[in-house]
């Protein structure tokens, strides 16, 4: 038996591998089977993560199974489904059975997390990189996209941003993690927690909705130009953590927050009259600005003003959509 | 707009890229949208072909885009399942329009021919490979697994082997191109058409089932672990064809057939009153061997007597499970 093989026999091993509800065939043959309820529809999203491109070679594995599931389920949060399963296309060079353990420990903690269930994949040999399919569930046009929203609505994000931009250069070993805030934004960067109980919550009541991966102004753009209007975010409501203020100062705080990305939070378009019992029910639903008629993104400044957005330069591993 | 912005709205504008029957969302937003008729189940594969391990850096990609659609749907075959969906995660070093117009081209052709649509998927930049993860749907409880295969089941094939394992030496340069033999080899190797016809009249009636990767040994090893018994393959009745035969010789194309793997082609086990009404119909059906009590695969010599199996040194892109 090959290395690879033996790679294939340790993921179907592990805790998250198990059939389970939804779940009909699981790993070891040539497809997986999935069932899925009357009335539901299956939601799928696929995500590359190239070594070198999207994470440093010498990433900690641990984190980096963290991390590549994270974002993959963040997508399914998006459209207000609920984690069924995913499968694992990894690409390595070699079998490091060291790598492979703390990896395969990364990727089950936050499968326990959001509910998941490994039940396929491929192992081949080549440069690293990692492609999670997910897979999830939704009631039948109950989904949460793109387009939809409506001039009157709220702009909405589901906590503060830019913290995992923030976190860039401490990945990277450009500045010292050496305080609580630098291991806060690390924390943010590497395990972020997929807004799934948001999603579902939004259900109905979002007109439109997406995950923040390449940073507030361009992913508000998808929305502006999928529904046809156009977003106005008022600058000093974009809400900033403690930590990012701290560790890089307000200017770039800011920046962060409208251009990094990464930050696998929602942005969503809500009727003002679900405002109040989305926030007495505690979800994390911060106003951000307004839909108007017209088209794209407006920056406003406190006295309602336009404003230019901050410029920033390009930044390795700074967003998964290359 | 970013150079893999234009690549992913390449793609989103192919014709096997449009919405249709199963496909409620296409290309364009957080996840795609399946849905599934009541009692189906959704059979799920996931493959990647890595450049330089999988396939030659400098390979074809009109061919690329055939072989890598249909290795993919071969799964579905496999199951019983009817191809709906599939997404395509690419990494590319950069974008070379020519390059990406002839990819697309075959693997819009190869997506004609199997009924399937591009539903989604990532492009990022990095080593060149390519995963794709491919939806079919299936009568609950109807799809073929390598588990039930019984004692008295014939052993079966879905046509000649050998072929994609005798054109290695030709992907490779090792061997001239010069004739009609082999034309019909680098056909068999480029394009694999998944048996899907063939798998759906197997459902019901074929007690165990997969498509040739590994090898035909391999292969069967597979379906006699799963299903608890013994295959037994009488040599002489193996599949070539007469341009293998003529390419390599009867020995190395007998070498191809049991060990060279890439096939592509169904193996399965059928209960000896189904063989009539499957020959009669038309379909592929060639009887190799039978299963009996034990365990592993024994390859028969023309007295019955067993016999070892040829043995094959390690194959350059030989497999597509490493």
């Amino acid at each position: 038996m090959g290395e690879f093989e033996l790679i294939r026999q340790f993921f179907a091993a592990a805790s998250c591998a198990q059939v389970g509800e939804g779940v009909a065939l699981g790993i070891g043959d040539d497809c997986a089977l999935l069932e899925l309820p009357a009335g539901e529809q299956l939601a799928i999203s696929t995500d590359t993560l190239v070594a070198g491109v999207h994470f440093p070679d010498s990433a900690d594995p641990f984190l980096l199974g963290q991390r590549a599931l994270g974002v993959s389920v963040s997508d399914l949060a998006a459209m207000g489904a609920t984690p069924v399963g995913f499968t694992l296309a990894l690409t390595l060079p070699g079998a490091e059975a060291s790598w492979l353990e703390a990896f395969a420990r990364g990727l089950d903690q936050m499968a326990q997390r959001c509910a998941i269930r490994l039940i396929g994949g491929d192992t081949t040999r080549g440069p690293l990189s990692l492609t999670l399919t997910v897979f999830g569930r939704v009631p039948s046009g109950m989904a949460l996209t793109r387009k939809g929203a409506q001039a009157g609505d709220l702009l909405c994000v589901g906590g503060e941003l830019g913290d995992a931009a923030g976190a860039l250069p401490l990945v990277l070993g450009q500045r010292r993690a050496d305080s609580a805030q630098a291991a806060a934004l690390l924390a943010r960067y590497w395990s972020p927690l997929p807004q799934l109980e948001l999603g579902l919550a939004l259900r109905g009541k979002a007109t439109a909705a997406l995950d923040i991966s390449d940073g507030l102004l361009a992913d508000c753009g998808h929305i502006a130009a999928a529904s046809g209007v156009a977003l106005l975010i008022e600058q000093a409501r974009v809400p900033l953590s403690e930590a990012l203020r701290t560790q890089v100062g307000d200017t770039e705080a800011l920046q962060c927050a409208l251009s990094g990305g990464d930050d696998y939070r929602l942005a969503f378009t809500l009727p003002p009259e679900h405002l109040a019992d989305m926030q007495l029910a505690g979800l994390p639903v911060q106003v951000i600005g307004r839909v108007a008629a017209g088209q794209g993104v407006t920056l406003l400044d406190a006295q309602g003003q336009p404003v230019e957005p901050p410029r920033r330069g390009y930044q390795h591993f700074g967003s998964a959509s290359d």
